[in-house]
């Protein structure tokens, strides 16, 4: 069996590995256009930062082997053609015409099975000035390598990223920790928009926080080069302003590459990513296609959608070996799930945020909720944001995203295994998850966010969100906010216009309440003021709400 | 309503509060026995440890709020009577009759809903001496402040623990930051018996490294007086030595407190735990039990356990006191989910273990694992050990559980949610777990180890256990034990008897394996070595075994 897989990074290798472990005896080669092999394009920023500090790292194995040809025929037994284009593919005799990038020669490679692990390519916007020394994207090794050598040699003091997603606020950790000053651009109303509005209002205040200047609703129309050498960038210009850069690194996003596929005449999904099926399979029986240049399926909402990702690369390659070597596996789709680290922050999300999860039709219920990550008193626990989406319906839990300077991951994880399962929060809220002090509070974080939404669906908590209640601040809405929180908490900060009465005199002081008009309680995290809004509900006040996540977790600025 | 509730520590406040926030008119009593309530057992090994400071810390909110009697009547609406014991249950009458232990009077409370949140005990065994002084449980905030004291004051420098069950592993460690030297003494052939054997000698040689002395196998005989105080222990005298000991740790287990119970004629279950439904409710339709006093069911076996754990305990409390107020909830059990910490390494596990799983029915498959819990290259990547049980026939994942210094915890509570949710080891190979280099290798390490799993039911993979090898080493079996790592590698610590090929020159040396006698390989994790004997097998090699977990998992001594 003739084995042949274009693309040599993720996807690719671990397809061809898998084929080989199956069937020793298949002949297997591997087509890479670029040098490198097999290597983390998810570590780059860590390169850059200098956390890893060896290029080589990035392309060896747990044991310290760089992956090279050489390593692919002595331990996998796979032929690998590094500098090698694929051309295009001869479908009708089973063949693929490459090209070696050394001396330009061409020739066909016949093949039984193919494989297409094409990736994705970077987007570069039409952008004047694109062009200009000193404005790279964040993609191949070689990328990496010029990012590090201009910092290192040409004395970079000011770096604009445009684009907040997840490359963008990774490289504004990473270019922060080498020291220069950077700028976020970003065309939407937030960074990282897998977050909800709230959520991703955190991770700015971090940014922020950390001295990167964040610009939200802000378009680039032009890079221009500097006073003192014009083929270098030296500023970026906007519709309201114009931010001085000695680099610019465009992180917009990526595309799917899919000209192979596409002058195949393979078909090509909604999204523009090459359409497979759960077995991984082309609409050419013949041709798998596998990692970042495939659509996939929300499990949730069952919408195809394009989310690349090196996780979801790795079983693919293993679907794809399995059922060219005759074996059934099947890759059933994704739920988004996606976790990065910002400075001293973790941010992590799943399944489906609220507004995606009202656009798929779902009656939605969400939550805000921060409590520490670990036991409140064993030192070193941190608050932790949670938000949770469900749907009222069927109780299932669709998403969740959580941030702070703590263990957003497990939480995010096992959000994941049960929206994959199809937990209700009812379900989530008995789950017998792994309790000690130093690892989770005796009711883990997801376990009280899945409580409040149940307490909510069961109409025993009537909530607001920050949101909501802003909106009626601003309006000027003649509400009460009650500030149920301890005095010295008060004086730190506040929101303006809320008044103070501490849960603990509140039995006392309820008269001071009034009856007439709507109550809105909060305190820190909202747990008191829950408390609150039962002591008050039990008085006969009949419209009294709580607000979503405390004011740890309102995203707007605080009184003191 | 009138609700009376027995016991102030965890299960009961949490009751109490929740049937107080849904019915703001209810007559709520918490009595207790001791003087301390809502106080975090757990947390006690960290305030002997130091790592948490204050006493008051372990019973305060996580604002710092102390929860005694006045809070729980000012923040929740509560009476609570501490130091004072509930000595009988007149259930014809509904009324319970209670002793303050601060003056001996007894009066009756009656109830129309009554909660019995009892706790356990800590188990002391009949040994002579246990009533030295210096001899210690630890249970209670007084136990530990005693523990405190005694090194402060009385220059202990030897401690022996008895039992190496959770206790007395976190104890070991908490002591040890004190400065003194720890034995831990264990009667069965292993600590930690949550974990397999060969988990609990990966935790035991960590122990041994930070200086832990442990006598597994061994039988405590006596506790007997030092030479210069004959009232505090100074020895510790089993079958085969006698170990000093300025101080001795009695962690044997705990018992659940069923005497009230058992007086008023409820159902004890078969564990000799208080027996309730799905609902908390005991035999009386009254009467709701809950924490550590009751049996759960194992969500694995189906069979009835007594697995006492704070974050249950809440739970109870919470379905409880939703069925006292006339809503519906249940709780529908636990799979034995744990983690503690043990100096640098964290052990977690969660549904059943290999022999458990054996003796419930069903056809077990095992796995050993051991990779780096991030990306390699990412500085802070550390091995996990991680072992997965699974049964054959419905492919259902049974159990996990990990360990190492590294994030065991995240991987335990995903296994718990997918093994509560009924999923299968190819359903948890295929989770859209999030991806990031600081978080997880881009293959997380429960998905390597289910797609091992599935590898071996499917046949793809044939090994053998650590176990099973040194066995067939033993007898003296005519095995080739091949190591596929490199000479560097083999240089630093090898098997004895195993022949050294590393992988990479396998193909051509294949002619060096013999054919006439079994093959078993190994490298560091086995994943070379399963490159191995696919390489071997494609050559036609019948009988080529993968040994589980490689090296980094062998539970023996090595030889260098």
């Amino acid at each position: 069996m003739r084995v042949v897989v274009i693309g040599g990074v993720a996807a690719g290798p671990k397809a061809a590995a898998k084929v080989m472990r199956l069937r020793p005896d298949a002949d297997v080669t591997v087509i890479e256009k670029g040098k490198f092999l097999s290597y983390a394009g998810c570590g780059l920023p860590y390169y850059i930062s200098g956390a890893v500090r060896e290029q080589a790292e990035l392309m060896s194995t747990a044991i310290g082997v760089v992956r090279d040809a050489e390593y692919f025929r002595s331990c996998k037994g796979i032929a690998v053609l590094n500098r090698t284009e694929a051309m295009r593919i001869d479908r009708r005799r089973g063949r693929v015409e490459v090209k070696d990038l050394s001396n330009g020669g061409t020739r066909w490679l016949e093949y039984d099975k193919l494989v297409l692990a094409t990736g994705a390519r970077p987007v570069v916007p039409p952008i004047p000035g694109k062009e200009l020394r000193n404005v790279f994207v964040v993609h191949h090794v070689e990328d990496a390598e010029a990012i590090r050598t201009a910092i290192a040699e040409t004395g970079i003091r000011k770096v604009v990223i445009v684009g907040g997603g997840l490359i963008g606020v990774e490289m504004a950790e990473a270019l922060s920790r080498r020291g220069v000053h950077v700028a976020i651009v970003e065309m939407l109303p937030q960074v990282l928009p897998m977050l909800d509005w709230e959520m991703a209002r955190q991770v700015e205040k971090h940014l922020i926080e950390k001295g990167v200047s964040v610009l939200t609703e802000s378009r680039v129309l032009a890079l221009e080069p500097g006073q003192l050498n014009d083929t270098a960038v030296g500023r970026v210009r906007m519709e309201r302003e114009t931010l001085p850069a000695d680099m610019v690194i465009l992180a917009i996003g990526v595309r799917p590459n899919i000209q192979l596929a596409e002058t195949a005449d393979l078909e090509i999904g909604p999204t523009g990513a090459i359409q497979v099926n759960a077995h991984m399979r082309t609409s050419d029986p013949d041709i798998y296609a596998v990692g970042d240049c495939v659509e996939s399926t929300n499990l949730v909402t069952g919408k195809p959608c394009f989310v690349p990702m090196g996780s979801t690369a790795n079983k693919h390659g293993r679907v794809a070996a399995m059922n060219i070597c005759g074996e059934n596996d099947t890759f059933p789709g994704v739920i988004g799930s996606t976790v990065c680290k910002v400075f001293d922050y973790t941010v992590a999300r799943t399944g489906v945020g609220e507004e995606e999860a009202r656009a798929a039709g779902f009656d939605v219920a969400t939550c805000l909720n921060s409590v520490p990550d670990k036991a409140h008193y064993y030192p070193p626990a941190k608050p932790l944001m949670l938000k949770l989406i469900a749907d009222r319906k069927t109780r299932r839990l669709l998403g969740a995203q959580a941030t702070g300077p703590s263990d957003a991951s497990k939480r995010i994880d096992v959000a994941a295994t049960a929206i994959t399962a199809g937990l209700t929060v009812d379900q989530v809220a008995k789950l017998d998850l792994a309790y000690a002090p130093p690892f989770s509070p005796a009711m883990d974080n997801l376990i009280v966010a899945a409580d409040i939404l149940r307490n909510k669906m069961d109409q025993q908590l009537r909530s607001l969100t920050p949101m909501q209640v802003k909106r009626m601040l601003e309006a000027g809405e003649d509400v009460f906010l009650l500030d149920t929180r301890s005095p010295a908490e008060y004086e730190q900060a506040h929101i303006e216009q809320s008044t103070l009465i501490p849960l603990g005199v509140l039995r006392e002081r309820a008269d001071e309440v009034p009856r007439d008009k709507p109550v809105i309680a909060f305190c820190k995290s909202s747990l008191r003021a829950y408390e609150a809004a039962r002591i008050l509900h039990g008085r006969g006040h009949a419209n009294v709400k709580v607000m979503d996540g405390g004011i740890v977790m309102w995203p707007y600025e605080l009184a003191d």
